[in-house]
């Protein structure tokens, strides 16, 4: 039987994008914001100073050193073993970010081989069976099954169906599966 | 109505990587190669010594410094004004190759936007109605119209539609279309 295919996006999802604003923005300029204070806010707006936050992701560095989402590396390895898995990651706005990118899935995800990996600006033309993203841009394009991945920014979104962490995806679509099989 | 999407190769399509072997390999022994000796033969394999030509691959200024495919400009302009357009580079298997190809297509693409472009190692996740490429192993996955663009390494090739040059994706895509609607 053919594999499913599964869409998992990078940003927010395998890497910690918010743990690494949070960090750069203290070292910039002092200021500790704790997640809490930015639930239910646009990723930029819910700092004090938006344009720092747009300008780190323009900056070297900040893709290559982002935390990895606790859980992703075990979970993904087992969804590798079950699905047709594919990274796909909207890189093209950030030309530095693609070899940044590159490498941090060679040093986390060493078991993804290239076949597995996308980068694209838009998501539209990426098609699969489901799609794990923290974004309703892509999702909303996405004829497959939508997963809704929690971040900071999407708390308030409603009417998708919604993984908070990894487990969970883990529970969604390996333990649910090893059930339906 | 919604446009029609075709995505488009840049390797042999967009890009003349032919000129570039020759050139590079030129540079590389004293020997120059003409494209009338290399057709329907394996990319590497066409020249004396194969390993050069995957070792360029690898280098860099390979892929920044590529000519332009005659025609290309022109056409793929036209295209943009009628389809929705995506640019779709296998591009993930010469990690140095992801900037290189970024900053190719601002240069002599400029009105392809950030959007319009994706970076993958397998083509079997994009999605769309035609595609323009010189490889089977890309083509034979695609669901949507095949179009083999004339490379040196697939003359031999039968049983696709096959385009020689761009002005011959004009007249198939362009002046085909204006007389359908």
């Amino acid at each position: 039987m053919e594999r499913k295919r599964i869409l998992i996006d990078m940003d927010h999802v395998m890497a910690d994008i918010t743990a690494q604003y949070i960090k750069w923005y203290k070292n910039a300029t002092g200021t500790e914001m704790k997640r809490v204070d930015l639930l239910g806010k646009e990723e930029d707006l819910a700092f004090p100073q938006p344009q720092l936050i747009r300008d780190f992701l323009f900056k070297p560095g900040f893709f290559r050193t982002a935390p990895v989402m606790e859980g992703s590396q075990d979970v993904i390895r087992e969804l590798n073993e079950v699905f047709e898995v594919f990274i796909v990651s909207a890189a093209m706005e950030f030309p530095q970010s693609l070899v940044e990118k590159h490498a941090w899935l060679a040093e986390h995800f060493s078991f993804i081989k290239w076949q597995q990996i996308i980068f694209c600006g838009s998501k539209k033309a990426i098609a699969g069976d489901y799609m794990i993203d923290d974004h309703l841009k892509n999702l909303d394009f996405f004829p497959g099954e939508r997963i809704l991945f929690t971040a900071t920014h999407n708390t308030n979104v409603n009417g998708y169906t919604r993984v908070n962490d990894w487990e969970e995806v883990r529970a969604l679509l390996l333990e649910r599966r090893a059930i339906a099989v």
